[in-house]
């Protein structure tokens, strides 16, 4: 099949035409956008490589140009995929599965990297690069992992023109080099522990895509540790999945609920996989980073040894974690609404819009004064501030363009409010006139502390609103009955879990629904009767449809 | 062959051999080290991917324990396979040709990266994301660029076990990717200037590999701008060599010599190329960025166009530019001496060492106390600074240790500095007595204030150094004989050349020099005599053996 592209945000609000300022009103909400074809080349499962044909006339992007963002609430998938196109997120690359991943989306990657690359340094890791060609034998020599990454490998197999002796594999992940490097580099317990970690691309030949959720490439991070005791590696393990699920509340505003993975879903070659569990807002589980406590796999596997103290040689004991560019979908999926994106300010590039509204030419020149003035005042103050100063839209068109861009305040200014010396404060997260507030001093004492505290409050808002939702979403479950009505219902379910791994293939089966984690935060009191087996369970497990 | 690899520095410093403290004493600068065989591995020519041997045992190491690192002045490639492997900057990967970037070495990256980044976005371009898997075809649409990149390239020809439809190339530049691209983003005259970074891995598939200089996949930066008249692209091509040159000269402290590239060694794909040429120790030169005036060449064959303010469709005018991981191996060859690395101030992970001296147990503690103190104050004033109290190594072992990682400035402290509250501080850049000065208070008004002082000096010192270096080693020649004087003495031959690209080949040929760039910077009055030809020539050439 042919693969269809959506039209990109600058071809559908292209100035150059003049119908475009119609665009995003307000009322677009119940404006439906047909997108099933495009869905369909996400959810495409055809393993062939296609290229896009080329793009298509302005003539044919005419036709969508009166289209809105397709509501979330009618239709969850495709108010995604707009989100992404509209707001200038990402694009599909030529490959089938690949993705472009456009400024304003990267920005939301390089704020995670940012807040992450300081937390990993202050834990006392560094930095570093392993190549991204593995040699195939090395895959092989970790039996769970080559089981688990085999099907979704990409392999080089020409270079310089000539076929390669032993093929080679584009990275799924680097365990397996990065231990034939440690088994190099470590020799004595001084040596340990040995605590790194890469910022990289992988590549794992996914069947079903999806825009940050799930691509052929993705971004990610990657650590990687090795210590002389198991124990040493396990509080690692922890340390790390407490810096994602500490990143996750406070950055990004969604309450993850971090746990351990059952052994039918730990990573192929740990021995725990920890793991942060988001709902997303048609309340599906999205797997947001993991830590694993790979125990001595690799170490055997790869002979990593060092001598203890009394000159035995041991196997080292390792962890591996990371968060990848999916993330970046998960914060589209927790906060966005019918109106568009919805971002939280600390990982916001742009925090505060500011749009002049004129209407006379004499107008201009001194509401654009302000607004000029006012941003200085902003920036000086390290709030991240845009002046949408373009003439060739509506203060109405901006509103909504920068609403649908999820930027968390805009400040409105207009000739009378130069001449009060005030402006407008619309926040992001509360629609409409609950959300304004009129007369707000322009005077750097007051604006900046104003601003600075209204992001606070919507960073704090989002990460309410959203833990309102996941609360309410999640039911308490004591039966596999009840178990599936919860499911049914789209909600997580909840209960006392001892089943052998067959039972949860089972759910996973019969339900759609898979063991997303065994939370830290466990009830109070004894063992409780297992949902499935009635056995004594010493833990409840949550369950849930998943990305 | 079997690729034999340096031992690392972990190894070859383990802490459990009670010898290796007499490792890397001063004395140590005639004693060479036979690394043949490593350098081999490096020029090894055979295209076959080969996966390294299991590590050798201790007890193979251990004979290479009482080694140092072959002086520059003997051997300078193996001089500069020494300084990488011991001042553990990288190592080699499993994959002939490809690298381990480690984390003294990557630090060193990022420092560029942090520099560079900032001046990217100042200067209006936004960072973003392209896939690494590009269709074949696409790579051979624009005819220059093909012939350029085919015998280089690396396929993925299997993807989730299936042969693919169209292999895919592993990006070795992105010029056609992000005109696929560019053509579906770009639309109207307000679209443009487009400007974009990403960084990256890229993957050229070279017979003859070094560290850094040139590896099978290797770190980059890769800014892509559209613009609608060639006017702007040609600022835009220059304003980025001028980024480029301002950083080596103020970051990196190498005299870059900027200039325009000659027909033949112009980008394949490119109208006009820019470069900068340093000089390394060895007086051979290394292209050290290089930035594109791209014309319409891709913007035809992507049929990337744009409508003007009449509306008329134009193609646009492009440009790419470009700096690398070789740029690392650029400021170890520029700076580094027979003790090894020296790193510019401006982009050293570590700028201040300090190291404790104590020789009984009482005097530990308030030496100890002093120096952890003087730490916190200078790290307090922002100066990256690191305490060696490890109680494993002598003194004179560290001292060597840290000057051969390049520490630009030293501060020791014993028990009668912490009785006269001073220290004693020792530049990197000045060996023994001359460059040491004691009593150095150790009052933060004094310390702080001195040690930037000196830091600014040190880094002003080896560009000043270096620059010194150049002009000593650029000839002006009049005829060809001079010029194969000038190169035969290993020196870089400059003088005026309107020589034919066959000219230019010839001396290829015959010399085994580059026409390295047409400097920008042209000795005053008017044409010259051609060197080659005789005929008038308005501008000088340089010509060198090149890495």
């Amino acid at each position: 099949m042919g693969a269809l592209r959506l039209p990109s945000l600058t071809s559908v609000f292209s100035a150059s035409s003049a119908r475009s300022s119609l665009l995003l009103r307000r009322s677009n909400h119940l404006h439906v956008r047909k997108l099933t074809s495009t869905t369909k080349v996400f959810a495409n499962s055809s393993p062939v490589t296609e290229v896009a044909p080329p793009p298509e006339s302005n003539q044919k992007q005419s036709s969508i140009q009166e289209q809105g963002i397709t509501p979330r609430s009618q239709d969850f998938n495709a108010w995604y995929l707009d989100v992404i196109s509209m707001a200038e997120l990402a694009d599909y690359g030529p490959v089938r599965g690949t993705m472009v991943i456009r400024p304003y989306g990267y920005a939301i990657w390089e704020a995670i990297q940012d807040y992450l690359n300081l937390k990993f340094k202050e834990t006392g890791h560094s930095n570093m690069y392993f190549p991204q060609f593995i040699p195939y034998s090395f895959i092989e020599k970790e039996a769970s992992h080559v089981e688990g990454f085999s099907p979704e490998l990409a392999l080089v197999t020409v270079g310089g023109g000539k076929e390669l002796e032993e093929k080679l594999v584009v990275r799924p992940t680097s365990e397996t080099i990065v231990n034939h490097m440690f088994t190099q580099w470590i020799h004595s317990y001084r040596d340990l522990p040995l605590m790194i970690n890469q910022w990289a691309n992988v590549t794992r030949w996914e069947m079903r895509t999806k825009p940050f959720i799930r691509t052929l490439e993705f971004l990610w991070q990657e650590g990687h540790t090795a210590h002389a005791t198991p124990e040493e590696a396990e509080k690692e393990a922890m340390q790390m999945i407490n810096v994602y699920t500490k990143f996750s509340y406070e950055e990004a505003a969604i309450p993850v609920i971090p746990g351990r993975k059952s052994r039918v879903e730990t990573f192929a070659g740990a021995d725990r996989t920890y793991t942060i569990e988001a709902m997303m807002g048609d309340r599906k589980a999205l797997q947001a980073g993991t830590s694993h406590n790979l125990g001595q796999n690799f170490s055997r596997a790869f002979n990593t040894q060092f001598a203890d103290e009394n000159g035995q040689r041991q196997h080292v004991w390792q962890t591996s974690w990371a968060i990848s560019t999916r993330f970046v979908g998960g914060i589209i999926m927790t906060h966005g609404d019918d109106t568009g994106l919805m971002l939280p300010p600390r990982l916001a590039s742009v925090q505060v819009v500011i749009v002049p509204i004129w209407k006379k030419a004499n107008e201009k020149n001194e509401v654009l004064g302000a607004a000029l003035s006012i941003k200085d005042v902003l920036h000086s103050a390290g709030i991240k501030v845009k002046l949408d100063d373009s003439d060739q839209r509506t203060p109405g068109w901006k509103f909504n363009f920068w609403e649908m861009k999820g930027v968390p305040i805009r400040i409105e200014i207009g000739p009378r409010d130069v001449s009060s010396n005030s402006v407008v404060i619309s926040r992001r997260d509360i629609p409409g006139k609950p959300g304004k507030v009129f007369g707000i001093s322009m005077e750097p004492s007051v604006l900046v502390p104003y601003v600075k505290e209204k992001l606070d409050e919507i960073q704090l808002s989002l990460l309410e609103k959203a833990t309102s939702f996941r609360n309410s979403n999640i039911v308490d479950v004591n039966s596999y009955d009840e178990l599936k009505e919860a499911i049914l219902q789209g909600k997580w379910a909840r209960g006392p879990w001892v089943g052998s791994d067959e039972d949860e293939l089972k759910v996973k089966e019969e339900t759609g629904a898979t063991l997303r984690c065994f939370p830290f935060d466990q009830p109070q009191g004894g063992p409780k009767k297992c949902l499935m087996t009635d056995g004594p369970a010493d833990e409840v497990a949550i369950f849930a449809k998943s990305y």
